[in-house]
């Protein structure tokens, strides 16, 4: 038995588990998106903004990723919506029967968006299905505008991209145009939302675009 | 065979490899570091830097790990020191036989300096001796001051940290003073610089340690 046929065995696993997930979630009408970014891009921080404005008029649940601490799932649980903090103690991105352990304490009753925020990496969460809707992948612009070329899985497996902390453009080398032109290189179809979660700008659009997805 | 026993003779065989390259680099007298950090924090950008202030005085030869692309490659081979680039293909991290193909084809005669710029990633990397001296952990003050505590692991395995993009402190959300105590919190060893390769701030003293170590 060689490593590889293992692998695959894992992620057919996942899939297979990810695919209940993924009834669940359809069975209770909930739209769900998995967030993916480098470490620091600002996931919780968008979550934040993003609990703000949608807070009063849709329902939300939260599940927290991280190799360690629950800061995340704290700073979620202020804003008083339902979040499971994962800790992977190590490993480096959510999979399949995490979420869904984590679902199993959940209650979905009257949830319209789920939210799971993956753990900070921009290879690996990539190639798991983690059961939901869509993935959300988040460039901060201090990362630099050749990132969509250099880990373009990621790319090319999300639906949306965020273009974050738009309000650094002056004082960083990231040329947003061709960020955005390498984007769309990689996946033509991605939908691009540019945001700032320090200035509020951007927010608004992208929970509209939510509110638009909501069953 | 379970795969946490395949695991262990995947990173035995690593740990056998690393020790080879580490006998190689000690035997022509090189220092060795493997920079790690997540995407985007400026690990080729502190290299350009670095190879600025120390070409003519020291010999410095490189290997870029990138998930895809040679873009770094090409940045640094504009230095004229030779540099290979190894593409992982979507892998997380270099591993020490990633590490030792390439030496294979490198001429490490008369080489002081060897740097290895690992994969964007503050995960996978921490787990994989190469063979290096030391692993130097690359943060950039955009990427907030809780993440020695979320990502310790990487913390824990590095000697140096450098705290990157010092210029962007005003602009963002990062208390450099809670930084430094988390990660030393997490390793008291860490022997701390702090850097801005857009301003030039602190690269002398990153440099002036680097000679200091070369053998």
């Amino acid at each position: 038995m060689s490593i590889i046929s293992i692998e695959r065995k894992v992620l057919e696993k996942n899939d297979e588990i990810a695919q209940k997930n993924r009834e669940l979630f359809k069975k209770n009408n909930i739209f769900t998106i998995n967030i993916v970014s480098s470490p620091g891009s600002g996931k919780t921080s968008l979550l934040e903004r993003t609990i703000e404005v949608l807070k009063g008029k849709i329902n939300i649940a939260v599940i927290e990723g991280d190799v360690q601490t629950d800061f995340d799932a704290k700073r979620v649980e202020k804003y008083d919506v339902p979040v499971v903090q994962i800790v992977t103690n190590g490993g480096c991105h959510l999979d399949a029967k995490l979420v869904s352990d984590a679902l199993a304490n959940m209650d979905l009753n009257g949830i319209n968006l789920f939210v799971i925020e993956n753990v900070g990496n921009l290879v690996c969460p990539a190639g798991y299905d983690l059961g939901e809707d869509l993935k959300v992948v988040l460039l901060s612009t201090t990362e630099g505008d050749d990132k969509p070329l250099k880990y373009p899985k990621m790319f090319r497996n999300a639906s949306i991209l965020i273009i974050n902390k738009i309000d650094l453009l002056p004082y960083v080398n990231c040329n947003i145009e061709l960020l955005k032109k390498n984007a769309l290189q990689i996946n033509p179809s991605l939908e691009i939302f540019e945001t700032s979660c320090t200035s509020g700008e951007g927010i608004d659009n992208w929970c509209n675009w939510i509110v638009k997805h909501i069953k």
